[in-house]
């Protein structure tokens, strides 16, 4: 597929590097391509960044039918640009649409979509240290009609934000609230895919979570209320002594790039790494005895985010003194060391544009 | 609140009232209004009917901070309207609305809302027996960004459609497919709102009954599996010898408007009705030895929906000799009968509009 391009009269003033937060400005331009039962998807192209004009029945805004994905491209020092293993989301992104009997958006087409719109929008990928460009693809129902089925009509979106660090504490720990009242998904549910109803689900203890001074929930799986699942918009990993612990993909927590990309350099390093059920009895009398040394969550947004305190029920406890492990530091460092090209990329992670 | 009206320059030709299907065809105007923090509800209007514009980062988009509503009006034989116990759906709409962070709709707002739309649009009240026109109030988050937090700003919209039998089989029998694989909600998530997240999440194994040759899926429970939460988007009743079952409300499942008032009709007429936990299993035993007389799906689109068949792994149990079951009917002619206007209306649920 081509696309057209239409090229915005105006373009945007370029927001200060330093002062980015995250997910609040958006480029020029964005990619749009539609989808027609029975045509398959059509009419790519890149156009001024806008309002999208949507009926009033159309049935996202009615029954959800929605899916997105979240990757970055890199500024590197030679001023070339990266993306990082955006397969891997163009391969989750059709698990979500089938899950939610969207169709697929093709692997090839994710790929091309979002490598011309970011060298479209190449001046818009910022040169800041820890700054990147997000990319936000995402997929809708836009068929009108109040009945329940699988719509023969979507839009395939992708839009552009510069972005600085995901917390206002940069990579300093964060404290987490273990939730056990409110449940983000189960199995035989939509944990699994990225959807927009998790997310809607997810506001209320997010909320609970600050409102008690705390950045971050941790989830307990939904038929227990016992295991640990993912922690916000994050993966999680334990160090309990000197193996790494994580919840497995089981189909209610998310299958994170950045997850795997961790087990990966953990294996490489010789760390052993547990895909198991951990609970948070367990996690909790780890944290009293000091078992857990290190603790982190895992994601595209915030790369690894320390964990320093840990609070469930009417306990804390606190992690590491509340400063960042050494092994969370390394991943950090080696993580973020690939992704803007400081690292050596053993892996074929990066994808240098061309 | 005083709405700003705007009449549409052309008005749409009516669909033949005989020929409405469920959810095709839209009125002429909606309600629109907006939600601003600091400011709250404010600039209602009916305008005509047509698209919204919607900044591609809203959050709708993204997160599916959206909730609904579904209700009817109903034309009497004397030309008035009547709506059926809308006070209820406007306090669900405060309870998903709370679920999902998002600013609650006064009832007050809610129920003038739709009243001067309902109104305006008078025409669009189908005469035919069994047609009436669907209300669709719904609830989105309009801000822009991708950072998840409760959105700042919000529409509440209304839409009206003239309606006929929701199924194509009208007031018969349905054949129900028991799912064992998909779960729609456990404790703890959002089973109870009316979010759009919940629909979305139900429609692979709604497309897995119908390949099957089932019209509706019923629901288990997300825990254990086993028992019994719903049919499709009704609430589910079982005649078990000379008792009604029913699912409790404890999270999981839709508090049903129709649910209520069946359970009413039914203690006035002497019926005992349980509110319990039934699982499938002994569901299924009373279909085998023939204590399960009859079985129906209860809301407000198809108002009862009678079960003539349950398939459950590789078990098919017959409910009735697949007929109408005589107290299904006697259900049914009743709450038809009072919201249509023939039948006395003890409870005071009908609101005739003036
Ligand atoms: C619920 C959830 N879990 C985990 C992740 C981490 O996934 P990834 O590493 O692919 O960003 C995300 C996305 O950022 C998420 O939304
Ligand atoms: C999941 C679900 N359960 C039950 C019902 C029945 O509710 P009501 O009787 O208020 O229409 C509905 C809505 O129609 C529903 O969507």
């Amino acid at each position: 597929m081509e696309f057209k391009i239409e090229r915005a009269k105006q373009l945007k003033e370029k927001p200060v590097e330093t002062k980015l937060g995250f997910g609040r400005h958006f480029s020029d331009h964005m990619l749009v391509i539609d989808y027609t039962e029975g045509i398959g998807w059509h009419d790519g192209r890149i156009i001024p960044y806008g309002p999208i004009e949507m009926d009033p029945a159309c049935m996202v805004l009615h029954y959800a039918q929605e899916t997105f994905e979240g990757l970055k491209a890199y500024r590197h020092t030679d001023g070339s640009i990266a993306l990082f293993r955006p397969e891997i989301n163009a391969q989750r992104l059709i698990k979500s649409n089938e899950r939610l009997c969207m169709p697929p958006v093709p692997v090839d087409l994710f790929l091309k979509g979002i490598e011309e719109l970011v060298k479209y929008e190449q001046d818009w990928v910022p040169k800041e240290p820890r700054t990147s460009l997000y990319i936000r693809p995402f997929c809708f129902a836009t068929e009108s009609g109040v009945g329940l089925h699988p719509a023969k009509k979507y839009k395939f979106v992708v839009i552009l934000s510069p972005v600085g660090d995901y917390y206002p504490e940069g990579v300093n720990p964060v404290k987490i609230w273990v939730e056990d009242e409110y449940v983000r998904a189960v199995k035989g549910g939509t944990g699994f895919a990225k959807c927009g109803g998790n997310y809607a689900a997810s506001i209320a203890a997010q909320v609970k979570a600050e409102q008690n001074g705390y950045t971050q929930v941790l989830w307990l799986d939904g038929v227990h209320r016992k295991y640990v699942e993912e922690v916000g918009t994050m993966n999680v990993m334990f160090l309990i002594n000197d193996t790494v612990v994580t919840t497995p993909l089981e189909g209610s927590i998310l299958p994170g790039v950045t997850r795997d990309s961790i087990i990966t350099l953990l294996k490489d390093w010789r760390v052993t790494v547990e895909e198991r059920h951990l609970s948070i009895d367990e996690l909790m009398e780890a944290g009293r005895t000091g078992a857990l040394k290190e603790a982190f969550g895992t994601g595209t947004a915030a790369v690894i985010s320390p964990i320093g305190e840990l609070h469930y029920k009417d306990e804390t406890v606190i992690i590491n003194d509340f400063k960042t492990g050494k092994l969370t530091k390394k991943l950090y460092d080696t993580l973020t060391g690939i992704q803007w090209g400081r690292v050596e990329d053993p892996y074929h992670w990066v994808k240098i544009l061309k």
